[in-house]
């Protein structure tokens, strides 16, 4: 019996991979990906065995990989971290499937997230609360997104946005603007770090008003600042309070 | 002119650290950090200077961080991502405090996050839309903390909680317990993780009617499941929606 694990590899570059990622993928016979996480991984695979790149649907992929565990030591390579929005949970869906008898070991090995690098890059916009929803409405309906963005709005959380827009969804980021302006002021800044440390990295910060005329895409990240988050010389900063109780200035 | 560098070194062993942060330690002259995170660091030190450690408040530390920066490379060590709570928002406020000829540069390594460290732990609980709360009120107004609650709760989010307890705050958990009771089922799964990647963690997984009752402390981090988060065989998952598309069974 053989076992998969799911690995973040992190926002891109390898720096940003940890060593109990890069282990795993030197130690697994099998690696599974998408063709974009594999490239990223390309130094390490070492003329492996490695499927599923030219698999266009994740289900598929993902079913390869649990078949492949079967009798193989298997590593699905996902970005960023594998438990957000990632493969984790459908791998782990699939394997509960098989009879405890024949199911393949499991492990999750966590990345840096790509909300936390994309704030990393802008300064410091996640320091108090925070709610991350994902605006793709293939597996969620976009009712429920909506009104996730008008509660979050309500309750003054920085608001970080997954894959924001696609060829066939250049609506929803308005609308999800238009919401957002109902709780708070136009000139709340907002964040846009496409790519983050991979090389073609880029980053916008303007405002909640502005926002949309951005060039942003499925490889953005959006990060909404709460009330109190501020921009000066080129930083977000969401205050944690300090200033508030007078221990700083 | 030096330079302040805020590491995550991510949830506790130094195998989840990155290559990046491991770089920057290597590379700083002089590390700064709360002693019981430069004890996790402590093979990587090698005898270079440490400041701060017996610094009982967090802006005291920083303040030595950034005067040391004026003209010293500066490692700041925070656990987790130095960006999510952690130490890289207050190290920017001081550093903007300083006139920009004067002002020592500024980075932020990203670290894997508690919050991403204990799903892993736990299975693949934040598949979905999340929301992150600290329930320290010493720098936040306990009735924003709650209402922050309320409104996740009933947005279906999957509610992630940090610094859940302390000795100073053993009822807060009770009330928050009770605001989300209001807006789901008592069988809603919660995982507690503490201590997640170091040599004493721990798991529980257990319900939203008993979780109270489970030892909760500082370095616990609270997963409060949605409306569809179920526990199988052990693991604790919120499925990402395949499931209703029939794509998976």
């Amino acid at each position: 019996m053989g076992k998969v694990t799911v690995v973040g590899i992190g926002p891109g570059s390898l720096m940003d991979m940890t060593e109990r990622a890069r282990r795993a993928i030197d130690e697994a016979e099998v690696l599974v990906g998408y063709h974009t996480y594999i490239e990223l991984i390309e130094p390490l695979i070492k003329g492996r065995e490695v499927i599923g790149t030219g698999m266009r649907q994740e289900v598929e992929r993902c079913r390869a990989a649990v078949e492949a565990a079967l009798t193989k030591s298997v590593v699905v390579v996902s970005s960023g971290d594998a438990g957000v929005y990632g493969m984790a949970g459908l791998v782990l869906e699939l394997l509960l499937n098989i009879d405890k008898s024949q199911r393949p070991a499991f492990e999750v090995i966590s990345g840096v997230s790509a909300v936390n690098a994309a704030a990393s890059v802008l300064g410091a916009p996640l320091m108090h609360d925070f709610a991350v929803i994902s605006l793709s409405d293939l597996l969620t309906p976009w009712e429920l997104i909506t009104k996730r963005v008008e509660l979050a709005a309500q309750a003054d959380f920085v608001i970080a946005l997954y894959n924001p827009k696609s060829h066939k969804r250049i609506e929803n980021i308005r609308e999800v603007q238009e919401i957002v302006l109902k709780y708070r002021s136009k000139n709340t800044p907002v964040g846009i770090v496409t790519g983050a440390s991979r090389s073609n990295e880029t980053k916008v910060i303007t405002t909640l008003e502005k926002f949309t005329e951005e060039s942003i895409n499925m490889f953005s990240l959006v990060i909404i600042g709460n009330s109190t988050t501020y921009v000066k010389e080129g930083y977000m900063l969401t205050p944690r309070g300090y200033k508030d109780l007078g221990v700083i200035e």
